[in-house]
């Protein structure tokens, strides 16, 4: 028996198996099926979104459905959690090619709801639109209250302060390279290593944690540590000081895919993107909350904007449009 | 001399050129540059998304990037509109090939911009992403605040109740029979309706309009009248029964294009997609807004949802997914 695609059974019926496997939540007054979403909010909200692109951002051949969803909406609720905020409602737009299998659509539906349910309870996909196209895109927006707090922008970080983080440096890299080595025998091995490229569990909680315990600047690391730091450094007009000894226990938890892999933790810990990780500053006299580390400090701005160990660091990272390393 | 492309520009400059153009809108406590955006919102937001695929959607010889901009936030207004509601903020995601020009960006950015200015002016893009990939996607998610009001929901017609438009029907349609007859006399003989396929521009500000009338049901014609009517008879459960004679002055604003082209004014008006017209249902004792127009009534659940002059009339219009009529 052939399998159903989107093709044969249109629109309104794969999108009603779509839907039916995501739950309601506990944000929405009016849920999806009418032309829009009602959802609850005191004063205001915030919006965040993110796309992920087939051979650009994701290759079929290494995510599952599962995976893929999983992914979309553990990066955009690290959006929410690195202004500070917690969490609320999501909506999914995806494109897919007509013959895409309807199970295919199921499991990247079970993939949204799993990473809901795991890194921020409550939360839900309320709205959404199923397109066909040539190649598969995946476009979510994500929305958080403040909870009575103010935002944790980029530009708050102040001479002085400690620059820390909650979650890995470079651990999803290692993983993508794990996949891009083709090595089955590898990946089977470092599969915790791969499982961060492929579905990130970023701390979505830790952000009102952070935003309580006082931190100035806050941003989720997408594109690498050195880039994503060069940010908060740019907005705050700071220079920021990292202190290579405090990288060690981040370069430590990659040693041994990196000796399999011939590859130099370091370079992975500063330039790895799609961690997801919350990179802060805080006052040097907050207590920093239990789950961020210190890695750096933040002083007056000089001539370069990131500097390890003295010597300035170029600005490097991901460019999701060239594709490259710049 | 060669013009920039975002593959020559890279991520951050394209972004930074296409987001200048845009203004900051009344609603964005916070706007674009940070992780997520922070809107004002009372007790509540309503939320929608929309995407436009190429060569599915809209085709690139027939849009410009301005045309592509303005149906995106056109139509996704129409949404929040749908719901008797003021629309407030938007994000956009877009995906396009590396070698496009940045001047087709730029431009696609003033046709963002022109569409909020034009049909909902205060409304702005607070926030977005740009990636690369094969071909165009734009996925556009608006909000939108109730005002103090109730959201105008689909399954609230009553028996009873008066069904009324409120901007043309198969305009949009029409525009698209043009487009495809490849005549470029035609084409630009009737470039009112064309422009309704390209640039459509729903009555946005009468969605709350409605709502003060006491609407008791609503969504935006997306996908023809037929299909769309039969939503509200299936979502309110009830019949909904339409006069020809009532549809007479819809047929007769198509007929100079319809018989250069020898069709049917009657087939536009009921299955043509895209307008985003108002179609709302009436108590009614309600007086009807002056922008609205009868064009049946609602009758207790029978056998078929929609009727026209007595005779069941399918529920025709378009599958995104099949990309044809069903």
């Amino acid at each position: 028996m052939n399998e159903n695609t989107l093709a044969t059974l249109g629109e309104i019926e794969s999108l009603r198996r779509t839907v039916a496997r995501l739950k309601p939540g506990d944000f929405a007054l009016v849920g999806s099926g009418d032309d829009a979403a009602v959802v609850v909010a005191k004063d205001s909200f915030l919006v965040s979104t993110d796309t992920l692109v087939e051979n650009h951002d994701f290759r079929l051949d290494w995510s599952t459905g599962f995976d893929l969803g999983f992914k979309a909406v553990a990066s955009n609720l690290a959006d929410i959690a690195a202004m500070g905020a917690k969490p609320t409602v999501l909506v999914v737009a995806v494109v897919v090619p007509r013959d895409t299998q309807i199970s295919w659509l199921e499991s990247f539906a079970d993939g949204l709801q799993a990473a809901c349910d795991q890194l921020s309870p409550g939360v839900a996909v309320v709205g959404g639109d199923l397109a066909a196209g040539e190649q598969v895109v995946v476009s979510v927006t994500a929305h958080g209250s403040l909870e009575g707090l103010q935002p944790v922008l980029r530009s708050g970080a102040k001479p002085g302060d400690v620059v820390a983080v909650c979650g890995p440096l470079g651990k999803a890299a290692c993983g993508l390279a794990l996949l891009e080595s083709g090595n089955q025998d590898l990946i089977r091995s470092y599969d915790d290593w791969v499982e961060a490229q492929l579905r990130p569990t970023p701390p979505i909680d830790q952000g009102v944690i952070a935003n309580q315990a006082g931190a100035t600047a806050m941003l989720d690391v997408s594109d690498g540590l050195v880039r994503d730091l060069g940010r908060i450094a740019s907005s705050s007009n700071v220079t920021i000081e990292i202190d290579r000894q405090q990288l060690s226990g981040y370069e430590a938890m990659l040693d041994l895919p990196a000796q399999s892999l011939a590859a130099t933790t370091l370079t992975w810990v500063l330039q790895g993107g799609e961690d997801h990780s919350l990179l802060a500053t805080f006052p040097a006299n907050a207590t920093l909350p239990r789950s961020f580390k210190a890695i750096g400090k933040v002083v007056s701005k000089a001539e370069h904007g990131v500097v390890l160990d003295g010597n300035s660091i170029s600005d490097s990272g991901w460019d999701s449009i060239t594709g490259s390393k710049s």
